[in-house]
């Protein structure tokens, strides 16, 4: 950036390198025009970064940053080398991307812990309505081998955390949804952290487990069953308890 | 980048400039660590870029992509100049950061329009319950008043188009969870486009607006009677007789 004037508290912002700070968002800009257009879909390869530095009329460290924070959102990838493979393309890779975006936020209080606790419960409230309409086998096993690793994973707060995020993840995925999948992943990714801080600050850790998995056992049951109102209710009021337990103090 | 020689194609994966393309995504691990932490918070200033540099031993490009990468998201926001208000501030800016992010992966058919209906819908089931069980006279007031715009836009595709996204974005802010609404918000912002261009392709546009309002009207009708399984279901209803007429062809 070039210096500023030492007044420039007052007729700083007559001189402020607006061309230079704004080169990345105009070359965002025309990459997400081309993406809402339709002219740009996955697979396709960015032109190189030179020819679009040029074509546009920015710095190559413009171009840069604004494929940097497209690589970001899972909207581009990059692929380095310079073979027939190597390049920028067009990615479908939402989901990692807005599971790190919730977590930040939410470590920043930006959405609070009873935010995310009334969004679970309306997202899983649905996917295990879903989930009890009809299950394909390889859903169910998935559901099903996410219970018994909570089940062998009773004494360890770690793995039991793990094998619960597991259990509700399945559960999410199997109602075919993507997104409402995505969502639901990615706020349970959002609050692993904090839910195992909180796991480890219980002393009584044995009894809770039990108790978690003995609901995760009566959600499962009523998917089986069958039963839409039973599965969405057991899933709302577990997520209820749990969070009233664990972030209580 | 290094130029690569020209057999990079076997061996090229040994020279890859390695530190180079990873430099911004160390930086980002940092602040993402010291954001999980809580060390860094909501108002709090970077060291200069300068400064973070020469402490990580990275170029000073790869924190300024890191930075580019971070207001993205809208974890950070920068002041240009150099008073004493300039700087690298941790944001809380998740809405906008969020409705961007939708609006690319929906465009990109990362997420399909049936997969956006089934997300809306679970959604905004719960924010019409929520705001059948109880609203206050500042929120019935926007929604009330979203809902007069659409009556006085019937005719004109783009105005009747805003309208209807004020109306559901009121009903989802008045439910009192700050993610759901910004989630319901960045849903319906991320199909504002599609659903306008639907728009515009329908011919008969005058009885197909007519017909949506009435739906808002019984909605709004639900909502300010207090019922809220009503509510709910003419909010289903709705958005599922919208998308199959709307996203038909």
């Amino acid at each position: 950036m070039a210096p500023l004037s030492s007044s420039d508290e007052t007729d700083g912002g007559l001189w402020l390198p607006v061309k230079r700070a704004r080169a990345h968002e105009l070359v965002i800009e025309v990459i997400e025009d081309r993406i809402l257009s339709g002219a740009l879909q996955v697979g396709d390869a960015l032109p190189p970064e030179r020819e679009l530095a040029s074509s546009l009329e920015v710095s190559r460290a413009g171009v840069r940053e604004a494929v940097r924070v497209l690589e970001s959102q899972g909207v581009l990838r990059s692929q380095p080398g310079a073979g027939a493979a190597a390049g920028t393309f067009v990615a479908a890779l939402p989901r990692e991307a807005l599971s790190r975006f919730l977590r930040l936020h939410v470590a920043l209080s930006n959405f609070t812990i009873e935010d995310v606790t009334e969004a679970r419960i309306v997202l899983e409230r649905a996917s295990a309505s879903s989930a009890a309409r009809g299950l394909d086998g390889a859903a169910r096993a998935r559901v099903a081998e996410a219970l018994a690793a909570g089940d062998a994973a009773l004494g360890d707060r770690h793995a039991f955390n793990e094998a619960d995020t597991r259990f509700h993840l399945a559960i999410a995925d199997a109602s075919g949804s993507s997104l409402s999948a995505a969502l639901t992943g990615a706020i349970r990714e959002a609050v692993r952290l904090p839910l195992l801080h909180a796991i480890e600050r219980k002393a009584e850790w044995g009894d809770q487990s039990e108790l978690l998995q003995k609901e995760h056992h009566a959600i499962f049951e009523a998917i089986t069953a069958g039963d839409v109102d039973r599965a969405a209710d057991a899933t709302e009021a577990h997520i209820r308890r749990a969070s009233a337990v664990l972030f209580a103090e």
